[in-house]
Formats: C-alpha cells, structure tokens, sequence
C-alpha cells in the first residue's frame, strides 16, 4: 500500500515516487496547507487543477474544531474535505507551543487551553497518535517538542530528548493501532546545535520510522543556519526514506532543500501571501497593492499557465485586493500555490534530467534580476 | 447585434431569448450581482458553470473604484473581469440613495459623497450615461430617482415625474454616444401607488425604450402590494420588449414574477446569504450554522448537480462557516446560485412546455413542505 522508490538523483537533490493509500506523490514535492481541513480560499478542484498531490492538515486545529471524533464518523480528513488524494498531518506539536495558551509541559505530555474557546486539553504521544488515526491522513508525524529560537543550548538539548523519548511513546501506541493505513515520521530536533541535531537524527534512525523530517527549522534562525543544518543531518538520514522539511519556506529555501536531499516541504507561504496580495513569480515577488498596477493589463506573471493568469490582469486583481474582494484572495492563492507546484514541477525534471544544478544556478538568476525590477518597493 | 424574441408563454409567463453583442441569454433569466465587478466569491468559471449568462454590475461602486475611466481603458468591464458574456449595470440612482452621504438632490442631480472616502461627486442622468458607457455593459439602465419606503404620495409621484424627465435626458444622452453595442433600458417608478404607476409606464412607454425595468420593489413594502403593482404595471409595457425586476428577489418572488410576466430578475440574496451560511433548496432555506447539521453526511441539497453538492457534506460546511474560512462562502454562494439558476431554468422548460401553472404550483408546495423539516429555526 505505501512505497517510496529513488528514481534519480542529480548531485544530492533526488526524484522519487511516493505511494500511499490514496494515490502517488511525486517527489521532490510541495504540501499546500490545510490547516483546518482546506486549503484556504481554495476548492478540492483547485488543487486538483494546479497540480497538488499531497496536502496537509493541522492536527491541533482540528482536534479542537470541528473533533477528531467527528472526522472519523465522518469517514476521514479525505472524505470529509472532499479532497480524496494524500494528506499528511502534523503531530499539533509546534501549535500547541505557538498557538495555545500553555499550561504545563511535562514528561507525559502538554497540557494547554485552546485558542478558540480556553478549554482545557492534554496532548500527548499517544493522544497525538489517536488523533491523527482519527483524522486518517496518509503520513503522520510523531509527537515532538519544538524549543523555540532563539533558546540556551540546555533547553533545546532537554527539548531534542524528550522529543526522542516522545518518538519512542509515538511509534509504541502507533504500532498497537497499526492497520497498514497510515505511515509514521520521525522528526528531528536540536535547534541549530549541530551535535544536537546528529544524536537526534542518530536516535531517531535507530528507532526506524517509515520517514524523516527535519523540525524545529526556519522559526527566526538565520539562513546559514538553517542550510548548515541541513547539510549536516540529511546524510544521517536513510537513503531509501523520505526525507521532510516541515515549514519551509520560500522558492529559493525550496530549492535549497532540494540541492541538499529534501523530499517534501509545506509551508502557509504561498496562501498566506496570496491573501495578503503578494504573488511569487519567477521574477520575484509581487505587491498588488501597488500603485504601479492600477492600470497594468498584464497577466499575474507572464507565461504562467494558472487560471489566474490566464484570465486577469494586474489591474483587476488589485482592485479586487482594495474592495476585500473574496474572489481575489481566491485567484492569488490559486496562482501562488500553481507557483509553487510548477517550481517543484520543473525541479524535478531537471533532476530526471540530471541538470539539478542548472535549474538552480538559472531560476536564482531569474530572482535576482527580477526583484529589481519587481513593485520597486522596500 | 441585439434581438429579443418571445419563444413561448403559458399564462402571462414568457419564454425569451435576448441576444446581445456578448452572446444569448435565455429568459426567464436571473443575474448574479456582481456590485464591484465581480460575483462576490465566485470566478467566472464558476459562474459559467452554473449556467449564468448575464451579470449585473454596479455603477455607483465601479465609478467610485476603481473607476471607470479605468474600466474602459483595461477594455471594459467583461474583458477587465474575466467574464466574457453579457452584462448589465444599474444607473447607479439606487445606491446614491441608499449607500452614500447624500448631499444635495436636485432637478440637475445628485451630489453625494462617497461611502468609501467622503470625496464629492456629482451623478447626473448625462453622466450615468457616459459612466455605463465606459464600464460597457450590454444593456445599461436609464438615472432613476427611487423614493424610499414608506413615503407621502407626494414625494412618491415627484420622484416618479423626476424619473420621468431623468429618463429622457438619459436617452438624449445615451443618443448622442450610441455606437449600436448597449441597450437602454428605463424605469418605471410609482411606489404602491397604482396610479402612479400607470402614469409612470405609459409616460416611459411613450420615450420608447429597448427595455422595461419595474423599480423601487422589494424596499420594504409588503409583498401584495408588490404583486398588485406588478400585474397593474406589466400589461402595460409593450410584449415585445423585455421587462426586468429590479433587486427582487427569492424564489418564490421569481415565480410570483415570472407569473406576472417578467423577464429579467436581478438580487444579491444567493451571494449574500451563502456567505452568511444560508442555503436555498427546493424545501426552503438552510442555515449551516444550526447544531442539527453537525455531523451530517448529507449534501446540502440532495439531487442537486452543483459542485458543492456533489463534493462536500452539511457538516464540512458548517466547519468551514464556523472556521470562518473563504472556500466555504465560496461553495455555499456556488450553491445557491447554481440554485437560483436551476430554478430559473426549469421554470423556463415550463413555460416552453405549457405547463408553468403547474410547475409553479409544485415549487411552492415542495417549498410549504420542507420548510417545517429544514433547520426547524425560528
């Protein structure tokens, strides 16, 4: 039912296949996020059309609204959403530390109150395995700490710890309730300790997960940190596994990942700044809000095969963006998250093609002669 | 490049196809609202899809922003929003009424301040024209005074008598720029006054028109009072020319209309309501929010073909509305407009088959029927 195949490899960035219960994912790949069970702004035939294979939804979201009770009687995250292709759930490990009021974090788990109503909740290793049965995505992820950043190297050490701890108590009560259905990852902490981040991947691998991720990353650190980090721990990781970046990030952090091994990425970018009226193109990103395209009759980005730009101009996005306009929140997520796919798209031909290393040389170029030319703005 | 042709009748009801310079609508027909240039929600293959084939606009917004200058340079208002077929805008009196600061109204005009930043501006019969000529629809509508409700007859018959001379200034001016692509509609004003109505009718009847409009419905007045206008004003405006509903309404209003003789409705009751979670059906209306659809499996509508039907649950709506998430304004507008339209086709399919009598008699029984079962809300 589930499989992951290298199909090639150009320096260390690699094309594979993964399989899962609902379909195939084509790797290197890019997870749009669907934190309370959808996409924001966008329809399960949106996706379908920009090319999503794999979303992800929120487990601390969704615990709290609509349940996860509720989602299992409703057959699943797939069926409730309407979105029937892979999913992926995070373990509510980083929203219960970002988001929630905390009550107290302990051995056992985190107890904390909700954001929406103050209820009182515990999440453990084992309640976030429950969970995510409940919710049913293909991919889950073991329950971890995330020591935010910046952090004294003892924290984030206890934190890394008690995340392989945690890791051990996920993969126990994962294994009781295994049908076959679901995959289980391991995630990697250690902040940006780079020998912390070695013990955690050697623990972690001793462990044996079906998959790796890499936690804990682009929360405020600066980019060499994040990229040293990166080229330290994914040689640690099996080669025959996939490899995840949770909550990353730009193109260019995409394409950094890539070049360093990394299988699969999410990120509220691409929705969030769409919105927001920031478009990702090619050239680099772009304001609508500026005045610069009150009359411009340009597509979003020229060449783009979205239906966005197949279909608007600057100027009508923008004026859609001013009135708060639903519908442009809905077209500029369309287009950056088509933005994002195709990026990973063309990623992974060039690497079939064993021209990794061009594609990255070339679309960095286009970035930086584009931002320049791109709103002019601060 | 225009035509309006009765295809059928059964009762007072009219079958019709109206041609326009951006292709066909077939009447009975119902235009979504689409105030600031677009459907709030909705993209224009979403509204291809559930079979709209005319939109309405607002010229009162769109001449406030972006502008319609702006408009006629990105090409008009089909080509800068996308959607490709016919159109219609307002002349903008309604909204000068009832959204902005008023400032002064005078037998020249109206001064008014704009509701979005106080700026002054000055809407004319002339400049209504030459506003809907920029924003290019295919059929615009004559400047109208409509006087509130309730109201002395006095200020209703003065309103009514400025419509009047509005609306022969607005064909001179509409005369003096006409290049064959728009048609001019005008407006029949009056109140609840039958008299007032007739003189009304017969004193636009005699300017001559390519179309009728009843205005100043639907404000408040009570429903046999809007019945009983309509079946006095109606036999009044030529056969052969299309008449058209202002702002009306539900479905029971458009059956009540079509009944009565009318061929174009116009009303942001599909738009608004799904976004505020409430949804038409055959059996009456449906608000998402209601704890009963908690865990419903059910489509919104069962038998209905819309997108959203077909795709998502009661109880997936309901979390997307409580979330506050846009994809579920999205899909409860795509129903209830897919709604609006159905209806309105098979109340075509009706009339083309002589059997409107009883189609009308079936609808409002499905409707007194479910209407004890759906919600059971106050």
């Amino acid at each position: 039912m589930f499989s992951f195949e290298l199909r090639a490899a150009s320096g260390a960035a690699r094309a594979g296949l993964l399989g899962t219960p609902h379909g195939p994912v084509e790797t290197p790949a890019f997870m749009p996020v669907g934190t309370a069970g959808v996409v924001k702004a966008l329809t399960p035939r949106d996706l379908r059309e920009v090319g999503a294979q794999i979303v992800l939804a929120n487990t601390y979201h969704l615990m709290l609204r609509p349940g996860d009770d509720l989602v299992a009687r409703l057959g699943g995250l797939q069926r409730f959403s309407g979105w029937q292709g892979p999913m992926l759930t995070d373990s509510g490990g980083y929203q219960v530390f970002s988001l929630s009021a905390l009550r107290r974090l302990g051995e056992e788990g985190v107890e904390f109150q909700s954001h929406l109503d103050g209820s009182r909740h515990l999440l453990t290793p084992e309640r976030s395995m429950e969970v995510q049965k409940n919710l049913g995505a293909d991919v889950i992820m073991a329950f971890d700490e995330c020591a935010p950043w910046p952090a004294p190297r003892e924290a984030v050490e206890q934190a890394m710890l008690r995340t392989t701890r945690w890791a051990r108590r996920s993969q126990d009560a994962f294994a009781r309730g295994d049908d076959g259905r679901q995959w289980l990852f391991g995630i990697v902490q250690g902040g940006v300790y780079d020998d912390l981040r070695e013990q955690s991947a050697r623990e972690l691998c001793a462990l044996g997960f079906s998959g790796y991720a890499v936690g804990g990353l682009s929360v405020g650190e600066p980019k060499e940190d994040m990229l040293r980090v990166l080229e330290g721990v994914v040689p640690l990781l099996p080669a025959d596994r996939p490899r995840y970046l949770m909550g990353v990030g730009t193109p260019e952090d995409l394409l950094e990942g890539v070049a360093r091994g990394i299988d699969l990425f999410d990120c509220v970018l691409p929705t969030r700044n769409g919105r927001n009226g920031q478009l990702f193109t090619r050239g680099g990103r772009l304001s609508i809000r500026n005045a610069r395209y009150r009359d411009d009759a340009r597509p979003p980005e020229e060449g783009c095969a979205c239906y966005t730009c197949r279909t608007v101009s600057r100027a009508y996005l923008r004026h859609l963006h001013l009135a708060n306009e639903i519908t442009g929140a809905a077209l500029m997520t369309l287009h950056n998250v088509h933005h994002y796919l195709d990026t990973l798209r063309r990623m992974r031909q060039s690497i079939l093609l064993g021209r990794f290393a061009e594609f990255r040389l070339d679309t960095l170029r286009a970035l930086a002669a584009g931002v320049r030319d791109i709103d002019n703005e601060a």
